[in-house]
């Protein structure tokens, strides 16, 4: 019986036994083709030192260099076949070099060995998509500025618990999330300062005794310095890990803004609405506008969290050097890297386009006696009560409104003074929400000129960065 | 300054703009096209339906059965061209109907929406892989049990913190893995079960007014009945998150077969030797067989736990019904498909084909005195000490032998007639491994006879299964 | 310099060095005093065995059980004095029972070791969350029931991407949570059958050949049988992790329906108001109402799916049997057993305690021309145009009702008439939103009277399980 | 029939119904208790300073703090009854600051909210907590700085696939742990440097009216400067994110070096000794080391991916500002704090305490035909080979060498030379494992001179950090 179950199992994806499973494990090239340019660029430097240092004849250097430009354009213009066989990038390409160039091709493998090949198209690989998310939240932070800009006077609700608490300016709460993205980006920097290290020259794990000049190739591939240690350069992961946590992190923020998005896209909030470009329609119903981009947004942290997950799982107790386990890395870095640039690009465009209702904002912030706070504040600063005493003044104010249906500036003098009689007829500075919006000037509040000091604040770091 | 930053950002993947990443959101079809199958077997059961209950002529039914099949012959043959601009399979399928049939193709709409299509789809692709998941697990334990059998004598240590405890037989270890597995096999037929009801004929969310036959639909796809609630049968990815459950504990349970694997074949240890199918080697090393197999499937629980963790992440919080996250439900369920049905194959494959070192594990066993408990067990047994002083007596014949540098089976009679004279020579008959496997006879315990008991008891479960 | 960093280290938590350190490593009194009702179940079965297999002496076994006794009743009341060097629960309760009854407490210990006893008493409790669980969860069904016949007519807006689609009743929205929790019910009854088989008797590691009875102590438990495998026994824990997935399924669907309450809590949406109980104020804003119990509801997941990932993360690659990683595994299921009894009882009570408003239900299910896929499938079941153009016809005739700024259902006959000749005056009786609800009478469909009939279902079945 | 399984619902833990389940919800005393000290220390400076500018009367200001410093005390004495009617810890001080100053207490709360105050308190425990963490990596570095000291020039295999590579000595394989501990170091300095920035004075969510100074706060408190934004400030989570990733990659490092630690304490491998005080015994089997110590640091990562998850899950989609669910922050945080601390000593001091066993290395090291590498590097520096030949040559070495049973330094020259006539007796010079090593002179590589050198660069970038 167990040959027939056998049968069965071999008769599935892996009909032609072992073989196929050990294709299937070690063939990496369907994913880490993606590497080829990094791959060429480290092998350029490899044997141009090769070269310059008389470990290689000059010769063999400078026919391996013109031979993997020629692939270069070969894999660029799709006029290359990738082969399963030779199971990943750097084999592809040895291999294609060969046919190119003959004999020398070999040599350039000279004092180096796939283990720290791969560390170094890895590296440079993260430390673009670094550079490329640093680019696109300094896009997205600039359309945050423009429309805090735009906005930074127009009222709306301040929520805790999605329930209504103060009124506060639509420019401050865009502000909020320039807070978190010039995290996110000082984060990214100091990350590429971090792994800005060349393992090339590493070999397998030990070093080499060739003549090698690790600093002379570092440099050329634009690293600062190349790394310290031999057996960490070949089982280091760390670049990769910390890559996918501020992603994680990222795509978090990005993911509460989606959620906002949704909530005020739906008739019953009706703060915004996205522009046609980033909804869906429905042939029936013109008038309904499904917000897809931000719930992909909202929806990213899902597939981000689960990558951050699988490499710490893959990482998490494996002895040095190099495992198999670790080819487990690049498809999960692979997919954070597209999945962030959609993520990004999906809330740039969509803070960039939408529509703000100011008159529904403004409706929403007036509602729930969001000034309340803004009463009992003035009773502890202008009449001097004892801040127990101001709430409790302030309570029975919210009441009497509630009981006539009416707002807290709504409510007559006479009715206010009967509360309390140290109450005068100046409190009504504070219960509307433009006063209250207004009063809130210290650092950080939502004063619309503190609003207006912070972009200029930021318009400057932006600028400066970019000089 | 802003301009140039955006300029920047759209510059790269979505130059196009706003179009671009929309296409991106939206277009499913790149991994949704795996479900074809399934669609056209859900549209089949949908049209053929339809025409019984005269909701649409019988001639239409036909036409379109009859236009389904050559599509599925096309996409089967290679000879269908998928569009990014159809967005997902069923509008890939339905544009290519209509240009089969013409309008009768517009329909197959009738009584149905995209939502009870998708999650018809999907919960039949995921009932196929539970089956496949299923039946995989019967070969893995298949290949156990033969290897047990074999070895159901053979004595290698019972490790505790990877340091020898007391001795076992091999065969009994991999019983242990059998338990394992079968509680998977368990797990993937509740889920089946429970999984088994049809969304279609849910429509958009709400049911329908159309007089269809939900319960015929049902039938005709192999569902034992219909769902009993509309907006939960397109809201629902229980199905998926249940399967990526099973699957994470299934790869934690092949991870730690892995991870001994990895153990067992070092020059070290020894126990075992891949074979050359489930190794990599050297060209220079000829003697090094690197276990590349076991690492990958002691690596799978990291991308599988993501992909758990990712799903999960998706689902929490959101409002009902369908919400374009769910989008994100599929490309994780597929990786995990393909994932373990890999690491099963090749779990199934090392075991069958690994050569186990006899002579390594017996000797292995001996060491560290692992018989020590049998003797303290003896003392209890036979000589009639309490367990404390059992103990203790223990302890002072290991110093003893320690010191002597021999084995407890190895020491004279007088030696251990000194340290205790309750001790006679029958003691012998327990202090040698075989003895003490032997002599482990309480149900479940590695006694050889016990080990082939148990061994006949799962080939028995397995026959009944395959009636 | 190294040692002042060293003293300096040494200096915190850790200032008397590895003792220190170890007794934190070792010590899991703070925890796993949890199971001192279960270890005590599983000492009193396991000497009561000992004794009627004349292991020990029948007097012995009975002042055992005597000892364990008043030991419980010394915990229970809060006189039992638990001590970190004695590590755990099994070794306080011994060292007690030692000082209680003297040396015949020794013979406690054989044929067992600690690691059979802490999977015994592990097994146990969560087996008896497991129960704990399936009642919670029959309690919110029964609340979601309650609540779904009040409403079995009460019309909301069934949405998609949190945008009106069809209107659906607020009875039918329950129902689907009645089928979630119904599936987690389901999941909780399977895990209970599949880890009913007491480890007690595998001993250390390897069984033991003292005649033990395993099915007598098994029965005692309340086991159906034994475990089958000695190694498998101590090293397993599937069902932990088979509760944390259940867990983690079942929390998400809360998640999910506390994500509602707070967005229907909203002034904006209005639809729900929480009661006073599970809700919190603010002493100067009387009408803020937080929904904290929905918000906490919505938030475990978090920890949830963290214990989840991090059991799973500690087996991975775990060489059998025993090792100290798996002292993790308690804490973890501990802290998901009281958050998800939270979770379900904070649901639940929400569920209960509700009120609904059904007049804001009713407008904002009018709201966005939701009965536009009535029309279309009334044109084509009607009047018989096909789906397309069916869809064309309604486009035009939403395009007139914005254009007027009225419902479809107040569209004057001559509009619609001259939109399309072949509608006649019936189609009114789909425009409205309760001949919407009314005509949906698919199975599974929101029609009154199915949603009636669903409760009368699951009433049936809940009544079924209660017997 | 739904009664009954309510009454039973509610007959657990929350008999009392609604009260018992809202102050599970609400109270968070029984774990930010913790915070007592920093959220003394916020009240203090926010006091003093409304002192400052007048707010307050400055009498009130000082009797405040004279009140904290008295609660203070209390707290650190145990002399403080916390209660869970008030909540959190926060309320737990202010209403014991009442019962000591009477009504001045009230002031406190001027221009302030638990919103920022919590963010405050939160925030100076997470700085802390990354300065622990930087000393204790330090105090780790430097263990492993003296360990690869001592053992600078100690041949041992290096292993890729847990297979022998090439020979290495421990020296370099204790700085590739430098490597891991100093990136996890600099993430720690780059998070405090980016978290260093005051919440206090955000209030509710909007800022205030009074005129606070926040700068003055945010010095007292040693922050370099106050936050730029209300709103971001109540919502932000990111310092706590980080922390917990950053403990993620190095949770992720120990774990690698307990697995090593485990794998070499067996008596297969027999590379090292763990002391006495970091392994646990069997009384009965005194050669029995259990590496306890080794495996609880191996299985931190569970946990702390765990709550890595937890935070971002928590926070994934959650709309601005505060909200219920970001009470789930902190004891994840606090555990995380606990669990790295206790892993970082536990692997410092085992590293400290661990006896190498030199000869065993050695042995490792020279099986295997470790140094067919250096043979094929010979062949292709001295003799002038190409790579692929030089491979071929080796191959055919190793299997003499392997036909003869003997390593490959013991081949008689003949042998090699009958291989190959290019082969000189100068070969011998890199066959042996001293040879390798010492030939491995690439900037990181393994040669005992590069150790040293590496080790006296890193004590002095310690002795600088110490300056």
């Amino acid at each position: 019986m167990s040959d027939k179950i056998s049968n069965e199992m071999w008769g599935g994806r892996f009909a032609s036994g072992p073989a196929a499973i050990m294709e299937e494990i070690n063939a990496s090239i369907d994913f880490d083709k993606r590497l080829y340019g990094e791959d060429i660029d480290g092998s350029k430097a490899h044997a141009m030192m090769l070269g310059v240092q008389g470990i290689i004849p000059a010769d063999d250097a400078a026919r391996i260099c013109e031979g993997l430009e020629t692939i270069r354009a070969e894999i660029a213009s799709g006029n290359f076949t990738f082969s399963r066989q030779r199971e990943d990038i750097h084999m592809n390409v040895e291999a294609r070099l060969a046919e190119l160039i003959g004999p020398a091709a070999g040599r350039l493998h000279t004092a180096r060995s796939r283990n720290d090949q791969v560390a170094v198209d890895f590296r440079l690989h993260v430390k673009s998509a670094l550079g490329q998310t640093a680019a696109a939240l300094e896009a997205f932070i600039a359309a945050l500025l423009d429309k805090a800009d735009e906005h930074a006077g127009t009222v709306m609700p301040g929520f805790t618990h999605l329930q209504v608490a103060q009124p506060v300016t639509f420019g401050h709460h865009c502000l909020a999330y320039v807070e978190m993205a010039s995290r996110d980006l000082s984060r990214c920097r100091d990350a590429m300062e971090r792994l800005d290290e060349s393992p090339l020259g590493a070999a397998a794990l030990a070093g080499t005794g060739f003549p090698i000049d690790r600093h002379a190739t570092a440099a050329a591939l634009g690293f600062r310095e190349p790394t310290r240690n031999s057996l960490d350069s070949v089982s280091d992961r760390d670049f990769a890990l910390e890559f996918l946590s501020i992603a994680a992190i990222c795509a978090t923020h990005l993911s509460r803004l989606a959620e906002e998005i949704v909530i005020w896209s739906t008739p019953q909030f009706g703060f915004i609405r996205l522009s046609d470009a980033f909804s869906t329609g429905s042939s029936i119903m013109p008038q309904k506008r499904n917000p897809d981009a931000a719930e992909l947004v909202r929806a990213k942290p899902g597939r981000i969290n689960g990558a951050l997950i699988s490499l710490l799982t893959v990482m998490k107790g494996l002895p040095l050097t190099y495992s198999k386990d670790m080819q487990e890395d690049k498809e999960q870095v692979f997919d954070v890297i597209d999945s962030l640039s959609l993520a990004l690009a999906a809330a740039t465009g969509m803070v960039r386009d939408m529509t703000v209702n100011v008159d529904a904002m403004r409706r929403a912030a007036g509602h729930g006696y969001a000034t309340a706070t803004d009463l009992a504040d003035w009773l502890v600063r202008e009449a001097g009560l004892p801040f127990r005493e101001a709430h409790h003044v302030t309570g029975r104010a919210v009441a009497t409104a509630e009981a006539q249906n009416v707002g807290l500036e709504d409510l007559p003098f006479e009715a206010l003074h009967a509360i309390d009689p140290r109450i005068t007829r100046d409190v009504y500075s504070v219960l509307g929400v433009d006063a209250s919006v207004e009063s809130r000037t210290s650092f950080g509040g939502t004063a619309p000129d503190n609003v207006r000091a912070q972009i200029a604040y930021w318009r400057g770091r932006l600028s400066e960065a970019a000089r």
